[in-house]
């Protein structure tokens, strides 16, 4: 089979590699309906790392199922599903708390191959989703979605306390950052700020329920939407970025007691102390539970109430990876689908 | 009147001041109870910052009001009153919100002579809460406690969200943290971890409701508290000190999808972002909003289910507040108590 292969900085492959195996009893194997490439993908093809043996990339994932390990009971052959970038065991304490991607068994799904047409999902009962029927081809991409960036944004908008009569702010517009959005029109946000400089991400953001624009970053940014909140700050504000500015934009932006859901992992985030305390807003976020969300989230989409595949803004066949990876660098494109030619 | 004055490192002095006056309609004057002195004020009193002019020190208060503003509505002469260290309106969003420590009209408290014989306090209204008779004489050390120490541990083991069925660890044994354990065993926590090396605060601990001791700190006490949980971290961890060892212990103390509640004022406190991205514990603190607090914790300590006025361990009559402070410098006292003479 073809699976996507990261040989160096901005060195993207599609090579043939084996079929992946039932390896342990509580295993699936899935045949992916669609792949795709993260933001978080951009880290490695960047070269945040060196690379001397090809890696694999991507953690997102959804399709058919094809074949179960023994201990699988949940999910069963010719299912259509979806699972989190963390494998997770469902029974633990962790999970069992709604914080499945802190699962202490969890298992990064970055390890296999997600960018691939075939995939082993370890865990299955405790990671996988199935739809209630198969999905509309149309779907895929939002069921795609789930599986991360709109898992993600969910979780950042419950992280930050999202509800009816709140005002939102949302510091990131990629894919999360979008989503957020629409994840907090969903929860009943009252306001919507897109903090956001690029027209057609600016576009995609009021169709996902965005009330207002801000163009501003940083200080300036901040003083904007104190402007827009009678200077009292967000109640709700979502961090899809991962940077120092992005999280200081973020806890500047938000107001007394008010809560702050962090979802861009950090890179070199050092969080000033005293600054943090005499904000008094509350903190939280990490790698998304997404497991948690999937049930709500699938039922959404396939109700069609929300369409969260608007994200793809490039659909490429799967061995135009390389292409795909370089557009999303570019910020030519938001999101990139990477399609398998139709059986 | 008598006011405790700070007029260099470790120069406590007792002066003569002239008596506070009403200023603003909204103005109380209040004949102090008793005064003390709390652990955050030895900050200014170890030279943090330079002393050019004797600086008013203390922000803990309650006693009798003498003296209403034409403003004042809701507290009246002869009222037995306590406040926070924050005077707030009452009225904002924030205050409105359960914050009036982040009041937009908040005034600092620390700023008047709380360690005196009289207080003038802005805001009346929005600040004071009137107890429903006059308390017995022994009850004033837990209504003073009620003003900072007891409203802020009691805040920490809220903004944690502890409760039923939950583990707590407390960092920090000092007055704010054994108060801490005090009200996490009145919200219901059913294990309580206290991480102490000083006997006398152990017993106080156990006292007020710890069920294990961790003397061990730093990364050791991390394990013990793992050990102690199955491996998963306390469900709730209060951080009671301040600093960056107490910060990074706090939040690895915690398991998975967790909550720190963080009430030390930060000093010199940087938090790594992927640590803390990982740890996807909740974090939410600051200065507490005492005042949303205190008509539960005055109906708590009038009927006489808790009693948090058995952190002072040293009284000493006013005029020697130099002592006081020097006691609680060299920890030989928790929290030391300023009494006055009686009428």
């Amino acid at each position: 089979m073809r699976a996507v292969k990261l040989y160096g900085a901005r060195d993207v492959r599609v090579d043939d590699v084996p079929m992946p195996t039932i390896r342990e009893d509580g295993d699936a194997i899935i045949k992916l309906a669609a792949a795709c490439v993260c933001g978080s993908d951009l880290w490695a093809y960047r070269g945040i790392d060196p690379i001397t043996d090809p890696i694999t990339v991507g953690h997102e994932y959804c399709g058919v199922v094809q074949e179960v390990g023994p201990a699988v009971r949940h999910v069963k052959p010719g299912d259509f599903v979806v699972g989190s970038f963390f494998a997770s065991d469902g029974t633990c304490e962790i999970c069992r708390s709604g914080y499945p991607s802190g699962c202490i068994h969890r298992r990064p799904m970055g390890a296999e191959n997600c960018q691939a047409e075939y995939l082993r999902v370890p865990l299955a009962d405790g990671t996988l989703v199935a739809t209630p029927e198969l999905p509309d081809a149309d779907l895929i991409p939002s069921l795609l979605a789930a599986s991360d960036v709109l898992g993600t944004g969910w979780f950042a908008a419950k992280a930050a306390e999202v509800g009816p009569g709140k005002t939102v702010a949302v510091v990131g517009d990629g894919a999360v950052g979008l989503l957020g959005i629409l994840a907090a029109k969903q929860l009943g946000a009252e306001r919507i700020i897109a903090m956001s400089r690029h027209q057609p991400r600016q576009q995609l953001a009021r169709e996902f329920g965005a009330t207002d624009i801000v163009t501003e970053r940083g200080d300036e940014g901040v003083a904007r939407i104190k402007d827009l909140t009678h200077g009292y700050g967000a109640h709700s504000t979502l961090e899809a970025v991962g940077t120092q500015e992005a999280m200081l934009q973020a806890i500047r932006a938000t107001r007394r007691g008010g809560h702050v859901g962090f979802v861009g992992v950090q890179h070199g985030v050092a969080i000033p102390g005293d600054e943090l305390f005499f904000s008094q807003v509350h903190l939280h976020g990490g790698p998304a539970p997404v497991r948690a969300h999937l049930p709500e989230l699938i039922d959404l989409i396939m109700s069609r109430t929300i369409n969260p595949g608007r994200v793809f803004d490039l659909e490429l066949p799967f061995d135009q990876a390389a292409e795909a990876y370089a557009a999303m660098d570019e910020r030519r494109a938001i999101k990139a689908l990477l399609t398998f030619d139709k059986e």
